[in-house]
């Protein structure tokens, strides 16, 4: 199903083949995530070539047919007429798929399939989703960012996580007011911001919450709050990305704080933890049915802290939030 | 002195300017590794280029000229002449560096430099292999092999490491007859083969120790050590790297098992995990002082187990086995 789409959707852009390396583009078509190179070529029929350490697994695995890993030499061989590559292909690649470059073309159709999920896609997103969200429930903040970070990665991982979907964050005090703030030896303080996410199958989950204990940082807490419901209740299938956004900044702006909200309200995610749609002032275009968008505003005071609350959110008629089992407030001992 | 370097071997190469993007290479030329897209631009006067989430760090940090980003569309603006890149650019970003394709010429001048390495970072990779070499003596093997795997992780990250350097690897019973087997959530039986690393400021470690309990494992084990010695014993400037392969496959060869040795003998590492040179047996050119370098000679039994060890060398008259620290037997509990 999936590669009739695609196959029609390169018909379309007068392709006739296409050469896919991204592993996550792999498993995508395939259902296979090789562990070391592999490729995929799209032409009449899809194929998978991997070499002979991922053999065994790709043949029990994939959803297509399977052939040994040719050299670079022979990609020509495979490859015939108009070319698409996906943006990410390395410069050194080219020269391999065809003597002619002008035969190349970008196409980002698989990163537009892949944002809207299919029912087994939501399924895996909604158990990594499960395995986040109960770890942060037993998480220590008793001892340094590290620890904490740590301790919640292990419990992921134990509870059936490949690995954490990015690198978890843990910023605490006057460092929770940048939002890629680098997880610290430091001893946790407050305010406490955790982003975090497990890879179940490979899918990701995004999570954020804030830890608060001062009227001050209660006070832009709600703030954040407002403006992430007035982003949530926006969320539905033909409603403009930019909208989603300026649903949460207004709120923000409107209590003064609109210049310390300084990243875009939310992004698509799969298997990859960065995806279309961006949920941005700027973007264009508009929601669609199932597309899985975080929805994730913050206040970033400099030189004082900053807050941020992010839920994950199935998009349809009447959206749901996947993570609405993990409460927004949580408790914490310090 | 580094960029002095490069410069005269871009020069040498007849380039104008160098287009680098890769995290890892901007960390090697200007002590920055940044945490979200930049790039650093050698010409005259090397620049690194951050977005604003950066800023702050990066002028702190670098140990050049920091400027704000600039946007993709004004790239053209910074380069001028013949332009470098690396063999991992994006085909996208071919048309932001210039319009005339011709200019674009492939380098791996930054590889070359990288594959010796300084005195700083050679006690980086110290810390980074002392950081891994403690977290394994604590290891719990009772329970599963992710289990055993996460508690690895949990101890290198809470003792100064950024993250694991790859995806920690605890394979156990038939599960270890794959060099590649992913860790499983099945209980931990033997022999167990634990290859883990960690990352101390960006800098990589890579270990591996086989534990094994019956008398044919360890018979394999022995021939796997011994290999390994062979292979170390060759370790010193001027030796083809070829040679080293063939030290360690000619022990494993000899004693009937050179089917099973399915992966070369060795690689270099530092900012990455897998950096040149590469041991394997058709490998060419030398080793030269400095390299830091990999043996993990291993046999893998199909259907029954494997075995591997791995060291981490410094490439010099009298080489140094910088993980000489950690026993290659250990004990362990089941």
């Amino acid at each position: 199903m999936k590669n009739e789409e695609i196959l029609n959707q390169l018909k379309e852009e007068n392709i006739d083949s296409m050469f896919v390396y991204k592993p996550e583009n792999i498993k995508y078509i395939s259902d296979f995530y090789p562990s070391s190179f592999a490729y995929l070529i799209i032409g009449e029929e899809p194929v998978l070539y991997v070499n002979s350490i991922d053999k065994i697994d790709a043949e029990e695995q994939s959803t297509i047919e399977t052939r040994d890993i040719r050299k670079l030499g022979e990609l020509k061989d495979l490859l015939n007429g108009t070319i698409a590559v996906e943006s990410s292909l390395d410069f050194e690649f080219l020269k391999f798929l065809t003597d002619d470059t002008n035969l190349l073309k970008l196409s980002t159709v698989l990163e537009d399939q892949r944002k809207t999920k299919t029912k087994e896609e939501i399924t895996k997103i909604r158990n990594s989703i499960g395995i986040a969200s109960n770890a942060i429930k037993e998480i220590d903040f008793t001892s340094t960012e590290k620890y904490a970070a740590a301790s919640l990665e292990f419990d992921m991982t134990i509870n059936g996580s490949i690995k954490p979907a990015f690198d978890t964050i843990v910023a605490s005090g006057n460092r929770s007011s940048s939002p890629h703030s680098e997880t610290s030896m430091n001893r946790v303080e407050t305010p406490i911001v955790v982003d975090w996410g497990a890879k179940y199958d490979h899918y990701c989950s995004d999570i954020t919450r804030t830890f608060v204990d001062s009227e001050r940082q209660e006070e832009i807490w709600n703030i954040v709050l407002e403006a992430q419901k007035a982003a949530i209740n926006t969320i539905s299938p033909g409603v403009k990305l930019a909208d989603v956004d300026k649903a949460a900044r207004d709120v923000i702006t409107e209590y003064g704080y609109g210049e310390y909200f300084i990243h875009s309200t939310g992004h698509g995610f799969g298997l990859d933890i960065h995806e279309n749609p961006n949920l941005s002032f700027n973007a264009e275009g508009v929601l669609e049915e199932n597309m899985i968008v975080t929805a994730e505003p913050g206040i970033y005071i400099p030189g004082e802290f900053g807050v941020r609350i992010e839920d994950d959110v199935l998009v349809k008629k009447n959206n749901e939030v996947l993570t609405k089992n993990l409460d927004k407030k949580l408790e914490f001992n310090l």
